[in-house]
């Protein structure tokens, strides 16, 4: 019987070896390394937060707001290196969704499904 | 070099199999074989889901509401069954947050210390 443990160290290893994770990281050191880049990200990333924490908290987003996260994403955007690592948080982030249904999916089934428990 | 998916398969299987997984289960199936546990169950489960779309929809949550709720609640913590059942979910839960916690470590690093990934 696999131990929980065990596996989820051994999947944390998979994930930090997979070419997936290794790709991420050479394009965040890139971003990180140019200072301008990284400050063109992290500028992305703040408004994108800040964005996200006033719709959950039902708060209006007024259209200078808007128009200014559009700018920024455009600049972003039109940077090769962000752009890249965007693209590689893309595709990390398919890999760990596809992880997170796998390992949910006893729970699914048996909350799912209540009249096949028997 | 281990696998992602495979790595992700041992540890579904790993769930599935544990203690904690077979426990929730039986707690499960034992509130849902009893027609009078199930229903206070469901209406309990549809009560939580129904006060927590409204707070993430940033919608006011009425004192009548909150009398509902908590009536509601103190009669599931009463059930014995049910008791066991909310129990059995937040002990898994807790193995869950674990692996979560472990299997986000790589990206945790990667993002929480820019300054030392070179």
């Amino acid at each position: 019987m696999p131990n929980i443990y065990d596996s989820a160290y051994e999947l944390e290893k998979a994930i930090r070896e997979s070419e997936e994770f290794k790709n991420l990281k050479t394009a965040y050191e890139t971003v990180m390394n140019d200072p301008t880049a990284k400050q063109m990200f992290e500028n992305f990333r703040d408004t994108q937060m800040e964005l996200q924490e006033k719709q959950m908290q039902g708060l209006e987003i007024t259209e200078e707001e808007v128009e200014k996260a559009r700018t920024i994403v455009e600049a972003v955007q039109e940077h090769q290196d962000i752009a890249k690592l965007m693209e590689e948080e893309q595709r990390l982030n398919l890999v760990i969704n596809d992880i997170s249904r796998i390992i949910t999916k006893p729970l699914e089934e048996l909350y799912g499904n209540p009249e096949e428990t028997n």
